[in-house]
Formats: C-alpha cells, structure tokens, sequence
C-alpha cells in the first residue's frame, strides 16, 4: 500500500505546485512543463501521474473543492439560527489568506472549464453542489420558523447563491473595495432581508 | 484622416479576432500568433497595431466595456420606476447570446487581469464604473420614495453588485440552470426586497 500513499502525495505535490504558477503567473503558464519545473521534477516523470494537462488541472481543480469541503464539515453547524449560516458561508467566502488564493485559482479554473469538456464536467458538479448548499440555507431558513414561508425557494437560492459568488469574484479582484468586515456585513444583510 | 479612421477599424477587426479566439480556445490560445491567424493578416502586420500580447487583450477587454456603455447610453432610463432599473441591469446581464458571448471573454479577461498589471488597472476601472452605475441605482430608489431612507448605501451597493455578478458568472458557466426568465425573476425579488 505504500507506493499507493506516495502516489497520491506526489499528485498532491504536484496541485499544489499547479496552484502555485497559476496565482504566480496565470492558468496559461499553467503547462507541464512549468509545473515540473515547480514541483522539481522531471517532465517525463509527470506523465506518471498526468498524461495531460487538462488531468492535471481537473486534480488541482478537485483538491480545491475537497478543502472547501473539509473545512465546511469540520464547523459545527446546525442551520438553526443565523450565526450558524453565516459560520458555513464564511468558510466558503475569500475572508483571509487561503481563501483567497483558492478563490482566485479556482476563477481561472472556471475561466478555463469553459472551452474544456473536462473541466466543465467537473465545474458543473461543484456548481451543483455549492446550489444544493446555498438552496438547504434557504429550507433551514424556512423550517426553523425564522423565514417567511411564502419565500419563493427557487428564485431565492438564486439570488443567494449569486450573492455569494459574486462577494468571492469581487473580493479577489478588488480585495481593497471589500473587506472581510464588508462581506460579513452584506451577508448579514441578505439573511436578514429573508427573516420576519 | 482616412488612414487614422482606417487604422482603427483594423484594431477593432483584430479585437473581435481576439473574442473569436478566446471564445472557441479559451484566454491561454489567444497569443499574438493564433490572432493574427485568426484575423488572416501576417505576425509581422500585428506589431503595427501591437506590441505586446497584453495590449491586444486590453484592447479587446475595453471594446466589450465600450459596447455595455454604448447599450446603457441607448435606452431612456429615468431611473423613477422599476422598470426602467430592470432594463438597465438587463442591458449588463447576461441575456441573449451576444452579451453571454461577451461575459464569457469578460470572465476570462478578469481571471488573467489578476496576474497581469496592465489589466488589472484596465478591470480595476471597469469595476469601479459598474460598481457608481449600481450605487445610483440605490440612490434612485431611496430618492424616488421607493425604498426606505435608512437603507444602509454601501452595503446595499455592495450586495446588488454581488446579485449582478453572481447571476452574470453562473449565466455563462450554467446556461441550462439559469435561464434569461430565472434571472429577470431575482432581479424583480432583489429590487422588490429593497422596496417599501
């Protein structure tokens, strides 16, 4: 079983040494060779883990999506009161650091998906799930009393969910315009604007 | 004159080379090289009109801002009713296949903008730009007696521009899950929630 371990560490490696030259240098630098080049290995010892680049991108792409994953199953969270949702959200909102680059590789990664038929697999699947997040919010919401029950669920995972995506596009492209403090404000905002 | 007339012409026909490029490739095919391809001139006539790459792209990403203007500045919008935001926030959206077209090369524009200084102040400005039209339409709503006075301008400024942008990424990452109806329909929910 070790050899197995070790693959997926050294595919590991080489994600994150692919997250790296895309914050770096943008996702069309993203190449196998740049990213042996990173990882310091040898391009013909890259085709032992990736035979293309669009795998290897689709790996990276995956590795981003389990983390968010990660960190959102490690809060605890109940749905059942405001300060709850707003904890989840923002675990998936850029509010430091890590969250950051993750946003800003995974905006390239969308950007990219949409002229390759893999990663648009892929990108379609986290869209997705992120939806069904964002749409059991809005039940939590509903059942637990706090929201009105004539809330129209469709139009409002929606609009939340676009509300979300578009505080993590603006966040990494104007970090000055919208604080951390700013986001939480309009998150916030929005929970209220549903509650009675 | 004529030649300076001229001169433009072919800039903008290697633009919208570039949008061709960048919509079938994706952003990282859109090199000096493929356009000039593309466009069926010579690599050597291109340095006439560009120098570098990021000239090219910034060109490109500034006749899509020009053509949004151009749309807004067409429609007689009062900004006294609801209907006339709608159809201003229509005219940025993302609702027939002309505007996907150009949100689709605008999401790549401002993936690459991220590790690219001269983009990055390009986008910057356009950012800036959307982000006063959204905030006047805020202000028109509390002028106009729509909407109530203590609403809170910047966070309500912040949070419609994130509405806006969501459903503009979503739109052209999703077009099956959000169609040109489900948008107009948060838009009316979002305008509606702002609203006595």
């Amino acid at each position: 079983m070790p050899k197995i371990v070790d693959h997926l560490k050294q595919k590991e490696k080489l994600a994150e040494a692919t997250w790296r030259v895309i914050l770096r240098d943008g996702l069309e630098r993203a190449s196998v060779r740049n990213i042996a080049l990173e990882a310091g290995i040898s391009v013909g010892s890259m085709r032992h883990y990736f035979s293309t680049q669009s795998e290897l991108i689709a790996f990276s792409m995956r590795l981003v999506s389990e983390r968010v994953k990660h960190r959102i199953s490690s809060i605890s969270y109940t749905g059942n009161t405001l300060e709850d949702i707003e904890l989840l959200l923002c675990e998936i909102l850029p509010m430091d650091e890590e969250r950051s680059a993750e946003m800003e590789v995974w905006l390239g990664f969308t950007a990219k998906a949409l002229v390759d038929p893999t990663l648009h697999t892929l990108s379609s699947e986290v869209y997705e799930e992120l939806r069904r997040a964002i749409s059991s919010v809005i039940e939590a919401l509903i059942t637990s009393g706090l929201a009105h029950e004539t809330l129209d669920r469709e139009v409002e995972t929606e609009r939340f969910y676009a509300v979300i995506d578009g505080l993590a596009v603006h966040a990494v492209v104007m970090p000055s315009r919208l604080s951390p403090d700013m986001i939480r404000a309009v998150i916030a905002a929005h929970l209220q604007s549903l509650c009675k």
